[in-house]
């Protein structure tokens, strides 16, 4: 049983982490932090520190830290290059973790297209993203990261050719042109398909989020694995051993 | 083991027809028509006859059959006013089938989108259709007949509620909106979707076309069911009995 | 403000049911029963009682009912025959709805399956079921429903064309057979496809739950609505009016 | 010109690759090959010889290729531990290519499941494989091949936790567990999903055959590569540099 500590308690994925937290096995909540709680308390009972708070805070605990050394697991969005900076420099001293989006799934996923991308590069690849019928943007950032990887692979801009759209007289499809189609509808968490078409065979790669507990479930096993660690800057990728 | 005319064997459909004629265990080919030959012997040696040739073409066939009543299934596109009401006064003494798309598949999925969208009209519906690299329209005549069945079992306006594009901030969803989305790919013959989302839950209605025979063989087996009828103008639906 | 009981409060979807009715404004627990409790109280408290028990449970309720007529809201899967019949006689007294599975969707899946089973039949037919690791009796519940549904249409017994299994040699496919394949993992609320295959085409019909309260609410509603219902054997399409 | 014997020259796949090497500029048929025939004359006559026959049928061919060495594809499936043996005995003196599934997709999508088995390792693994009405025997070799890749990644013993039917009280859902559900019906060419599900989300990675000369014409590609490589067994990774 690791005692994890959540720093930034009562924001939207604090909440999150701690209800998952209270139905684990491996772990339990060591603190629930906030502003204006005993910062100290919160690394004495520790064995590591969840953070999804703000840019600020995310820069105080870094700071406290310095003299604190524990493992850290990262999750806040929109970090200043100062505190980017700081991240680095302890990380020659304690284990940090640092990713903006801790979905294991989606993160293999895209592993998984950029190797069939290049492995399998005269397949046409087309993609589909869905979500639920309140979400007021589109594509999803999923969605581009993954057209991004697939893209790289061949070496090709994602800005010239991707489409959004056909109708009416479109013409062949152009064999280096990558759409993304985007479904709203009911209450889909999220769900991707990335799919490589060709003569006599396809492939399609999915992931589906079942839960919006996907993300604080991911963060508590990469706390789990961060605390058995050395001193390291970690990515997604490291925890999968890409 | 029915005899089978082929009226436009030459062409694209007769020559699928005739295909699937040979490998079929209970009819046969009784001749393949084509311009200039004689026609007289096509009906008399079939039992049905099969036509996939030309409004004008049509039109003979229906002429001639006036004074040599055969069961006719007619699979020609784009026919004029004459000669659908030739066909209409002629089912008075013969039966006839007519249809631009002999998939059974195609034609019960309809019926089903068209059941299925009134019953849950709290759903959001969405369509995806996909078919092979060189298809150069969108979206597919399939794809705009289901969403306008589904539209029209909610009294909607089609062209008022389709969207084909989601990109940028397009905000929540239409409760209205149908969007159909055009893959294209490899050499899909021709996949379509249509689903229908609720909190809590979704329908998905797919149909997919493994062989671009499927045409052909639909019309060989509405010709086997239509020589055991009486004269009338019969429709898909009457052949599905719904 | 209906009181409604919960049989089997601390199964699975018992709990369900109490959170929801926690949420209600137009019912309220009435007594929370799990085994040992006393099932006099229950009948006593209860204006309505909901069932998601066990088989065995579900006898013994019904057995007490023979002389405490109350509404019954059943949904227990994997009934016997014996009370399968109890619940049946029951019925003449009391008001008695009996479904496998509480959705809008599923019932009318049924429903399309039913109508496409009869059209399409030349189709083989497979059906596979997905559910959360935890689930422990196959198939689904759900899953018989749609096999029955479709082959009723086609006149089939399913105890005789049902195939839950192929290994090894196994021959060409019976064309009547039903294959329901149970597959498990992860946190899956429930799936299920029924698919109509053809040499050159197919159909696949699927329904999925994206929350489990999908079901708990469904109960509720029904259970309000059956409270002022004549005694009968009532099904969802009863409830649907379908 | 390479002259390609074909042996089990009468079976579905003996027959797509005649069709496909009478259309072939770099090779011709050697020989059609069929029980009964004389072998020796197919050992003279070819310069490499595609095998799709019968269990039985690779044995015996594998028999008399002890004396007559020849390079030798070999695409049968269920293939017994004895034929196994000797495939690899006898590879120390000619090249033989083994692969139960000749396409670069199937290929692909193998090195994928094994990578992400690898990675998701408390991911749930269910496999489904669809294939036509005719198909005799299952599960399909390609979904063997897949299962024993997601196997070894996690070093499982495949024959221990391989499921293939679940009917029955089967109880929560063994982590290691690997089913392998078979579908049969209308004429799918060949259609395998392998899912990794988990609390939160689940990834679902499918190949499609859409047309079955894909088939045969990865064997007549692999028959021309494999008659200029060294004795030893090849599988499809060592034709793909994979």
């Amino acid at each position: 049983m690791i005692n994890i500590g959540i720093f930034g308690a009562k924001g939207r994925m604090g909440k999150q982490i701690k209800e998952c937290l209270e139905e684990e096995n491996n772990a339990k909540i060591a603190m629930l932090y906030d502003k204006g709680d005993n910062i100290n308390e919160l690394f004495k009972k520790s064995e590591v520190i969840i953070d999804f708070s703000s840019p600020k805070g995310t820069y105080e605990l870094l700071n406290h830290a310095r003299t604190n050394s524990k493992p850290l697991v990262i999750g806040t969005t929109g970090l200043d290059l100062k505190t980017m900076n700081l991240m680095h420099e302890l990380s020659a001293i304690m284990p940090i973790f640092y990713a903006t989006n801790m979905s294991l799934g989606v993160a293999v996923l895209n592993y998984l297209v950029s190797k069939a991308s290049a492995m399998l590069e005269n397949f046409d690849i087309e993609i589909t993203e869905m979500h639920h019928r309140y979400k007021k943007d589109a594509p999803s950032g999923t969605a581009m990261t993954l057209a991004q990887s697939a893209a790289k692979a061949r070496n090709l801009d994602l800005e010239k050719v991707r489409v959004s759209s056909r109708d009416g007289i479109i013409n062949e499809r152009n064999k280096n042109e990558i759409a993304i189609m985007s479904l709203r509808g009911g209450d889909i968490v999220g769900r991707h398909t990335i799919g490589f078409y060709e003569n006599g065979e396809f492939l399609e790669l999915s992931h589906v989020a079942t839960s919006r507990t996907t993300f604080a479930k991911g963060a508590i096993k990469v706390a789990i694995w961060l605390q058995k660690q050395n001193p390291k800057l970690y990515s997604i990728n490291d925890f999968l051993g890409i």
